[in-house]
């Protein structure tokens, strides 16, 4: 974050940065939601839709699910929330009591650790690397869980190294988490930014698992802040007083935009070829710079590198290409402590010719940043 | 809540209710919001904002402070929030550690002792009557203060009873707070709301003080989640570090809409006329009815009744009137627990027409009720 900072203050200096660091899509929110959002203006209702959603989003997603995964969810199990962010503080808050505890991938989301915190509990922060493509996995969960604990999150397709669960793992964690009385919390917001795969849903093999996902990645809707949470049925009350009290809604138009999102379907499918693209120039070239990629990246728009070959400071590596190149990156560290100070991420969320650009740059300078 | 719901069931049903139990405007969002929010569609800039917002909209809210109430506000110290709802949990959980408390007026609004309970502290309910105008003192603030104590909150005009607080109580307030080594936070949401006089913004009086505010009431925006929080220097970072974790960002459109809001005066000036002639309405109808209306309210929507002359329980009573006359009004016991069973909610967010069918049907049916 602090990096972000000062490659905005290069930036207000008049350098051109490159940003590789950036967890959100280059790309504008396809035109077709841009115009159901201008009709949901004009209708003039945009008022608070119920504090779990708008019931017509919650029967597009159900229809959504089935069409997309085969599985069914009654529309009254999908939570309706302002983004993942939303859906995340909700589950925390609506499952936790002090001091029990989650556990989590080391490398991952950053933000997870701090809500589980902010919810009075404890973030269990699982050691995880190439062996397991950096997922937990149920030989993993069954040895951390313990007195408390109440579920078990996947991040898959993971950020930050972009890697799949396996379809078998997946399901056996599932069977895990429910064997020990707790839940299996599948992220699930990079789905359909999957490249020569398809990620699977948790609900193909557990419908008691709890998913979020939202529409800010693959429908590059970040600032229109709308996402869902999937939960079973006995959660749904507890998790309807909490957004009572700490949303009221998710935004009423960005909710209606969301239905319409649900419908498109070709700009989806050529923003995912795009990042495709990069992806694989990406990969081809940071091999070559001595990047050791050593699971490979199908899904997400991150690549997560090994720099043992490079340096011994993933940090101030990201902090000197910074300055030296204006390049950004982000060093292990934002993602957990687990070998972090050995591996950089890199974003492909911007345009091919700035990542064509960005390893020219690279190519110059990482000898001199070794 | 439940009284709300079930309400809707009747409307299911077919009944025509008249909804006085309600806490939105009736009234859409004005056109002029509407226009802005349809151009910022069209440049495609809907990425997410900087945590703490839009900075055009925290510059245009800080020359707002300066017109509306000569104070000056440094855009740094405005931090733009999903709704009021957002600015709460967000300050809460910046400010507060678990076991630390937070003075309340009781009769108020409800949500927020639940924000500070997720937040791990106390809330300290000091009942409030006529004498105070149902707002806090500096006497009962200094009363209630003890250690771990961070704050008092004054609702200004406050939820459940429309009364303003006097402006050298507000101030004492303030003081008192400072002295105690703690907050005042000020909720601001109905200003604007106000009939035959002018709120005083907490900040006329303490520059540390608090202030929460959004564009949902004044403005009739509710569905567009956009609030703000101004705090003082030592707290921007500790907010800002927090809002990065729990909501990312206001919705990016209701941002760019919210500029246009603060421009917007002739329709808001309509909707504040409609109000207060649906407030005197009420007033006068109310009090022929049996209810006691001991302190003129001034401002929101709401109508807070004594109702000891006509039930000596006023939740059955309104459960009561519900069934026999479809009239939903909101029991005392949602906003306290002090004289809760003695007192009920009226809220004028709905058409003279309505309110005359209302007031129409009660008279026919309240005796009955006694």
């Amino acid at each position: 974050m602090q990096l972000l900072e000062r490659a905005k203050e290069l930036e207000a200096e008049g350098r051109k940065i490159i940003h590789m660091e950036i967890g959100e899509p280059d790309f504008s929110t396809p035109t077709s939601i841009i115009d159901a959002a201008k009709m949901a203006l004009d209708s003039g209702d945009l008022f608070y839709t119920p504090s779990t959603g708008n019931p017509a989003l919650q029967q597009a997603l159900s229809n959504w699910y089935k069409d997309e995964y085969n599985v069914d969810v009654s529309p009254e199990r999908i939570l309706i929330t302002p983004g993942t962010s939303g859906a995340f503080s909700l589950i925390y808050a609506a499952l936790l009591e002090a001091g029990e505890s989650i556990l989590l991938p080391d490398p991952g989301y950053p933000c997870q650790r701090n809500f589980i915190r902010l919810a009075g509990a404890e973030p269990i922060n699982i050691p995880v690397g190439p062996d397991t493509r950096y997922h937990l996995s149920a030989e993993l969960v069954k040895q951390h869980w313990k007195t408390g604990t109440r579920a078990a999150v996947v991040i898959n397709p993971s950020n930050p190294t972009g890697t799949l669960i396996d379809a078998d793992e997946l399901q056996h964690i599932a069977q895990t988490c429910r064997k020990s009385g707790g839940y299996l919390i599948s992220d699930e917001i990079y789905h359909g930014l999957t490249y020569g795969i398809k990620a699977r849903c948790a609900l193909e093999f557990d419908e008691h698992a709890i998913v979020v996902n939202g529409f800010s990645k693959r429908w590059a809707m970040t600032g229109w802040r709308v996402g869902w949470i999937i939960v079973p049925e006995e959660l749904i009350d507890a998790c309807r007083r909490v957004m009572q009290n700490i949303f009221i809604a998710a935004p009423t138009l960005s909710q209606y935009a969301a239905i319409a999102a649900l419908k498109e379907q070709e700009t989806c499918e050529a923003m995912r070829t795009a990042y495709d693209e990069r992806r694989q120039y990406l990969l081809a070239e940071l091999a070559k710079l001595g990047f050791d990629i050593v699971v490979q990246p199908q899904g997400a728009f991150y690549i997560y590198a090994n720099v043992e070959n490079i340096t011994d400071d993933s940090k101030v590596f990201c902090w000197d290409i910074l300055e030296k190149t204006g390049v950004a990156i982000t060093p292990g560290e934002d993602f957990g402590q687990f070998q972090s100070d050995r591996h950089v991420r890199f974003s492909y969320a911007t345009s091919l010719e700035n990542i064509r650009e960005g390893i020219q740059r690279l190519k110059n300078t990482v000898g001199d940043c070794r």
